[in-house]
């Protein structure tokens, strides 16, 4: 289709089957600025530091003291904005968003930071998480009178933001958000301040800095990293953060309830160079992989990780194990989100083609493969293969996570639970289906313990569907949620 | 800016003094199709045939039975959408739309139809015109809780019917036209209908034909021809028609006011081919024309028409006047709506370069150039000059219809009335400020004689500000309405 | 294909029966400019004037006393350019093209200007019309070494000027010119100079002027005027025009053969505002109509000329007939020229939404249809047919030309002859052809008669087969050339 | 500038200043296909595996049988190629190209493959490299009247290939090539044949490989694995290797010279899982990660590489020395090679956004830093501040090649020698430049030893000044030549 469209209907959407991405989809990534003459700028590097989160779309608004504008579009930051017409857009507080949809079809209204015209005034929403309670609240909405033009959460908020009756939008924003539920951060750029809120449990992050005089608000601290700005404070599971020219201010929208950071930040989404909840995520990662060596001991040669997200586990694994940490499989850099293939061969050679063996390495080696999660399984029996028609001896698949069973309900897309082979499968069905010759799953209390947390301290519910907060109705009702719950280990 | 961009802020618009194009803006135009298997392509080509009407964006929604989609953007329509893809959309139920901003900026978010989800389901609204309770009805709603994604008068309606408690589409929209003012035609798609409307005034024009079992809409009977249909019957006034696999049917969502179709459709908006109201343009413009040699008689040697819309007026002065009817001025085609220049040099270049003179028909001679209105006066100034400079001996310069004294409220773009040259000056004054040898104006008893009807019958309050419906509040006061009522000819 | 490509290879092009264009393809326009800061942007509004000549490339070249840089691209001069950017490009000569492809397919590679580094420095060649000896020069030229990178006649001038031995480039132009026969004007830009040059014969067209101290070069006047410049005089035949610091300079590159103007720049090519070789082409086209009037007469109720070509002619015909001159058919101004239908069923729609009649004038008339020419004859059956169904009474129609029976050599785009109707059938089978009531042609006695030449001073290869240049070997023979030689007046 | 513009001038460059990409800028990838139905795609895939050698611009040619056609672009394979097009492209021959411009400016119209049409026939030509006597060809083929369109060594070859006389393609290129100089590696398509050749000394690398029946040839053996092929064999120096539907043939253009492949495709250029004449790149580059541990020991906690390019010499270095391999800097893949900094604090600041360093990791460890080279220094300064910045209590550069003093004339792009801080400085002055805490070099006889040549087996001479082809007359006078010879290793 030609350019400029505004497409508010219903584009093809690739299948799950279909996509030879990450099995995971990151979710969404957001970043603030506020009292920085370069607001539009800051965002736009953060975003940067971020993109890991999205890719599929890009947008910043800008409140330069008079209007609040929003530009925003499909594609990576790099493709949407120009770097100097970012640079020449006054304004002095911004807020940013990457996404990748985990809720709401892959679809351009669905692009945020959504702009709507409230009572309390113009506001710009970026949210990173799912409601559990959306389709609910949508149907009480629409049947009240409420219109939608998008698919996505964060109409409701702005929705119930809107009928608050409240004329602050910092008071509206407190009613609304004690009335959602779900794991979800979010930024809001009203006309004069800026806002930053995460949900009573802490399930997603959300972070705030300083830089000089001005705040940052990201989802992840490498993005204030990034743009030399200095990490101050997490927001509180339940706060408001309301940020203006009075200041910084803190307000409870709903009391804490038991704190259940999503344990999948750490083990995939995060960035190594991220502090999440003050933990490195590298450092997190590393002990994953010695943990796994101590746990499921096997007699190899070389150790290496699935690239770009098991390499920090394969540095632990190699230190404790003192096998080699070997560089096993090249990434392709430039094969982007986009690479589709519409056939199984297409597929197969676009695994190739992301990820080529290094044969002179592998080649008559026992090797430890260590990779971060096995949701479908294709992946993983791909790369298996890529090794032992390269020559490996032996693979032994380490998993950094234990089996994923359960499917989320706050921001990974993880599509239903039918698709998830831990779900149906024990773990030595599973070794066969991707023809490892010995495959081992961290155990829930290796993983909270490298993750230095008790298990009622984070989200696990996709290893032991345990939901800090409950899903939607009939949600979880299948298959799904009764999958065989063999041993975490099983070999040759 | 890349491409891509979705942009709901706020876009640079030239102000009307930067405007190169016409001086009063068309306003949009509407189509439908009902029961074809080519609804999109249908709906396509019908608005190619309205193009005239807006040239800003282009859309449009097909119902597939299942889904209704919509695809719009930024453009003609040979711009926003490839002839081939169009053709390829499947669904026999279509709306499409043009667009020239009367209210609303011209701001991406604003193109139509647009798509919204509301109780009675999704629908596809496109609207011709404007309300002049819109103000009004959004702050209500606003303070109700709704929130306004654009700031086009159609998201006013769409919240009514979303509103209305209504779980019908079509009762849903009965109840909600029959809130609002204005002058409008409206045409909705929903998921399985197609309704049209016009305002209880019947300011606004749209005509219904069929195409073999199909059923059209058309804001003009060219589109309803151009693709080889045949006219029906006009909308009625305050009449919702309703179209669906049950046939068609009539309700009324208002008592019918007096008639009051705005006289500018004649004088200026529609195409010649068109029919409005069962008058063709073509002959009432020849009236027009003819009209002006006998009320305001002058010797001269030959008439030229301003293209393209006097052209028909030119042929009717020639007729009766026994003068030649030559072509004095030749239009560059290939200028378009967006040739904008930033200075006053550059403006006076763009009047040449759209309008070249012909020097060899007007050197030397008494030339009688005819136009259709004079709302600023600069262009007209512009175009007599390059007569002059062409070697004109002298320029008469005559209107076919009365000096435009008021604002209109109802869809025509004629910025404040401070910019309205005859809200403030005497027919002589403008005669000099044009540097036109005699001018004159049609007077409103010849205007409507020559379109067949009643004073009383026609919206003329851009002449004698008679508002039909009344305009929003204080938004007529000011210097605008007092202008000095001089009379209607001026010679030298 | 996504943007940016460079496409030298061979991309669709539409067979001449799936074009819903005109019949004839305009040929190509240039424009030069030396000695104005603002010379692109001079160039960017000479091209707007000249866009009648073609419509699928537009490029420029500027020489800033440094760099000779060049944009071009595929599509209309606002399609390519964008005003602010042409406006900031510094540079006091420059040089600019519009193409529709007589020769070369209509692939980017073959857009002009023609950037070219030859020993006498860079080049940037602009070229209007053909070569007949163009074949025959590749062959040889490929043979002594020499590599194509376009299938465009200017890059046979290109490589005669680098392989002339001269180390000038005016000297060398001389020398290259001398040599390639054909109809054909010329502007080329050096590192320091802009060169003009047209034909021995004169079969194209090229105008000089000032604009204050300041050349131009143009294809047509209007280009001139339209910027506000003075019309000078027209290059001579075989006269080669040097423009530089020194001032201007005249050589002939060959010794002037029998002048031969080609007349359909007069009754089709030209803007009506053009001045040809001192003669205005509306007045000669409303003496053209005249003639038609004189020598076949015909009862009628009106005459109508087919928009735009044929407008003035029909201005001509009224007023020596005293037939009303109506407008009976409107001319749909957004059908662009890509608007591609693929199927008969598609053709004849598109011919109905570019021409719609005007049922209310022709409804029961005897209608005098004027059109400029018959080629293939499928666009006037259309339009008889779009006549009748309105509701005429009669059509007769009368072409401002003698019958098209023979291929052009120098610029005009009519395919094999096997295609010209009037090549194949006698005028009373072409009126049967196209249903007209009657068809009467122009006789050549009485064209050049209102052209106001004899007829040895023009070329009238088209209608009579004597080619002032001979035609490339071999290249008409066949059907074409002996097409039966009927009566120019057939009625029923 | 709008889309499709096709620009031959001169558009703006970043100076080396601007930039901030990596220092040493990549080659151009070349891929061929013979005998294969899905030549296009294929070619498109194997682009996607030697992205790594250029990303301004890619292009592929394709043989039909019938056509000889081209499509490319500027941007990346994934940019400049829609998938499902390229799939639907018929053709059994194709050749490819990625480019960084060594030679000829970052300018569209440079884009390859070359399409030329010569005596011969129609030639693609897909070039890596660089002709050390290209200017002065290019100065003598002008002055025997060939004409260039484009500023790129490639058109050279073509003017020769065209003037050989020869009516075999072929034999054309045999003789051509026979006539030039440099460091090359050229593919080129004719209208059924496919050609690839190398250098006399071989110092551009080029490979040949077979997929069922079909021939591929690429610049590296990862493209050849990436589409599941199989590797045959290297290109021989001064061979040109014909396939066509006879099967492959092999011809000397020129005699073998003294070996000499570039040693810096081992060190920088090459993708980690290529073989180099039989050397597999990862394996070298752990081997040149050993020999510095040995050569320059240094009490550290940790080693790390700069990504991407070091991390295999830091893996050597690790397991050499013992010290754990650490992640100390994220590399930011969205970074593109677009993202130019205009002012001296953005690209500070964009250094930043492309590494990170990961403070938890390097707070107060003495870090070695493995990197492959310095070219100007100012990338390492930044790196080396990153690590200060994040708390590093020692930073230890380790370099695994030797200073890089001497200007390349075979395709890197080093710009000049006065650029060149090694050119200039000491080893000390460099060490003191950068910020580091000790640096150390590389011998050139470690060096070799790592590559496995001795050292008349390589080309060197940026290293050590020692050019296996004579350099352009002039180009390796001035300060760069004669850089002052310090020690290779310097040290606190």
């Amino acid at each position: 289709m030609p350019h400029g469209l505004i497409v508010p209907g219903r584009p093809p959407r690739p299948s799950s089957q279909q996509r030879s991405g990450p099995e995971l989809q990151e979710e969404c990534g957001l970043f603030g600025v506020f009292g920085h003459p370069q607001a539009a700028l800051l965002s736009y590097l953060g975003l940067f530091a971020l993109q890991h989160r999205g890719q599929e779309s890009a947008g910043i608004a800008v409140w330069d003291g008079e209007y609040l504008d929003c530009e925003k579009g499909m594609g990576l930051v790099g493709e949407v904005f120009e770097r100097a017409e970012v640079a020449a857009w006054p304004g002095s507080a911004a807020v940013g968003h990457v996404r990748y949809p985990t809720c709401g079809s892959s679809d351009p209204v669905n692009a945020q930071p959504l702009v709507v015209r409230t009572f309390p005034g113009t506001l710009a929403l970026a949210h990173n998480g799912e409601l559990t309670d959306a389709g609910r609240w949508r149907a009480d909405l629409e049947q009240k009178g409420a219109i939608f033009q998008t698919t996505s959460d964060t109409e409701v908020i702005a929705h119930l933001v809107s009928r608050s009756g409240r004329n602050e939008a910092g008071e509206a924003l407190l009613d609304a958000l004690g009335q959602v539920h779900g794991g979800f951060a979010v930024v809001v750029l009203s006309e004069g301040e800026l806002f930053c809120a995460r949900d009573p449990n802490g399930i997603r992050p959300l972070s705030i800095g300083r830089l000089g005089d001005a705040w940052l608000v990201a989802s992840e601290t490498c993005a204030i990293d990034s743009i030399g700005g200095e990490f101050v404070r997490d927001v509180e599971q339940g706060e408001l953060v309301s940020i203006g020219e009075y200041g910084i201010r803190s307000a409870q929208f709903a009391a804490p309830g038991r704190p259940a950071l999503c344990a999948f930040e750490y083990i995939y989404f995060a960035r190594p160079d991220s502090d999440v909840q003050g933990k490195n995520v590298h450092q997190v990662r590393k002990e994953l992989g010695r943990r796994l060596v101590r746990a499921f001991p096997v007699d190899a040669d070389l150790v290496t990780g699935v690239p770009d997200s098991s390499v920090s586990a394969a540095i632990g694994y190699a230190e404790e194990s003192g096998l080699p940490n070997e560089i096993g499989l090249i990434k392709n850099r430039y094969i982007g989100r986009t690479f589709i293939e519409p056939t199984q061969e297409g597929r197969e050679l676009a695994v190739r083609l992301k990820l080529n063996p290094l044969r002179q390495v592998v080649k008559g080696q026992r090797v430890v493969l260590v990779d971060d999660s096995i949701v479908r399984g294709t992946t993983s029996r791909h790369i298996v293969g890529l090794l032992r028609q390269a020559g490996a001896a032996e693979v032994h698949l380490r998993i950094t996570s234990p089996p994923y069973r359960c499917p989320c309900f706050y921001g990974i897309d993880t599509s239903s639970s039918a698709e998830l082979i831990a779900a149906r499968k024990s773990v030595e069905e599973i070794r066969q289906a991707v023809d490892a010759d010995t495959l081992a799953y961290q155990t829930l209390s290796e993983l909270t313990g490298a993750l230095g947390y008790r298990a009622d301290q984070l989200c696990l519910s996709c290893f032991n569907g345990d939901y800090p907060v409950p899903p939607p109705e009939g949600a979880t009702s299948g298959e799904g949620r009764g999958g065989r719950q063999g041993g975490l280990f099983s070999g040759s």
